[in-house]
């Protein structure tokens, strides 16, 4: 049984305020926890079913520490419909140096809300090895439980920064490129495009928000050739990216 | 107030067996009420809020029944946390006869159970004008409410067929290519693809059924850089199917 203060801090860390005010964050599911177990970040305390204890006692740090529940209990302190492994609170990493570097791409979101979405965007900047990935504040927390969850362990590798956007973007120096989508952009088909500055998504609904569009240096347009008016967000990303790594080999 | 009868007849059509029984299905939400209005697919009823209705009444057809109700009671027939503007019964397209043209690409879906994923990828077959969509027995059903709502109007415009996958890949001319995502295939980036043929994708989690696998003719890979393990289903299909249209002006 878990203690009821340990209970009511489990559930606290489902909001944005709390995860902030702890330094912590919650992480669901097998497949993510022994990403966690096995990455840099710190673990600060695991619930485990026994079923799924029994199977990762050798991944298990014997510095955290380790509360074996009912699959009852852990459904009711997660926000999965069902969860039957585990779940884990782990801590907040600490922000790196949020420094452009030469020859690398950074993906910049500008009002993303859905936590699927950014998570998906995360695993995309893996996948690309993208130096990281900058937020606005008006895009799903990076640290949510579906945001972490739709990373399929990217949330581990890639680093997440929380910014006022244009603030940010008009601090770059002004040589460097920042791409932004728009149907009214460059061919990426007929550009040569190098893996160096920041590439801005908008939101889906939205677009890119009128003080994000002013720092754009170049926009782009995925020539599209059917009837659908416009690409999901991470769908779009990922096009856009590929254009990027395509003539880096 | 809608009659018991008739919120039984929706309540049914939340699910595939009286979907198929009824030869009818649910479309949710305002945006997506519109697309089927301006589409050739048959609208057999609609429910709509007072206000929604107001907006929308130029584009609402005569022969049509339209019943004006609360928002609670729209929320309450529907799969949506909240519906404040329109739902709609809409009927089953006609099935197209399903035969791969010369110069054309289909994207076969094995297993795609998401149906946020599969409604994606209607989508995105939308965007590049593909000659349809066939989707496993089991993949997610194409016309739930979940799946036509992520299609974002595109189902009424992408021809979508359900089949035994294997059985229809077996039938194909042995001329035709069949492409198939696989980490060990050939470097996307180096090749210069024509869409024709058929791409198929398979699930996220357990990747092609060895039969569907027996039947591709080539297989592709994307090259990333980093340190994730896989992409998103409909992201592997997007930057697949850019390297397939980047070819053809």
């Amino acid at each position: 049984m878990v203690s009821k203060a340990v209970a009511k801090y489990v559930h606290a860390l489902h909001l944005k305020k709390y995860r902030l005010r702890h330094g912590a964050f919650l992480v669901e599911g097998g497949k993510s926890v022994r990403e966690l177990l096995s990455s840099a970040l710190l673990t600060e305390r695991l619930f485990l079913t026994a079923e799924f204890a029994a199977k990762i006692q050798p991944e298990l740090p014997s510095s955290v520490p380790v509360e074996v529940v009912s699959e009852e209990e852990l459904t009711r302190l997660g926000t999965l419909t069902t969860n039957n492994t585990a779940l884990a609170i782990a801590r907040l990493p600490e922000e790196k140096v949020l420094a452009p570097a030469p020859n690398q791409l950074l993906l910049a979101l500008d009002q993303v809300r859905d936590p699927g979405n950014v998570g998906t965007l995360i695993r995309l900047a893996d996948w690309y090895g993208l130096g990281g990935v900058i937020c606005s504040d008006t895009c799903a927390d990076p640290w949510a439980p579906k945001t972490v969850s739709a990373t399929m362990g990217s949330f581990t590798r890639v680093p997440v920064w929380q910014r006022e956007l244009p603030t940010w973007l008009s601090s770059l120096p002004a040589s460097l490129p920042v791409y932004g989508a728009d149907l009214h952009g460059d061919n990426v088909h007929r550009l040569t495009l190098q893996p160096t500055g920041v590439l801005v998504m908008g939101s889906e609904s939205h677009g890119l928000t009128p003080e994000v569009e002013a720092c754009l240096t170049q926009r782009l347009h995925i020539p599209g050739r059917g009837q659908a008016e416009s690409l999901n967000v991470a769908v779009s990303a990922a096009i856009l990216l590929d254009n990027f790594y395509r003539n880096v080999q």
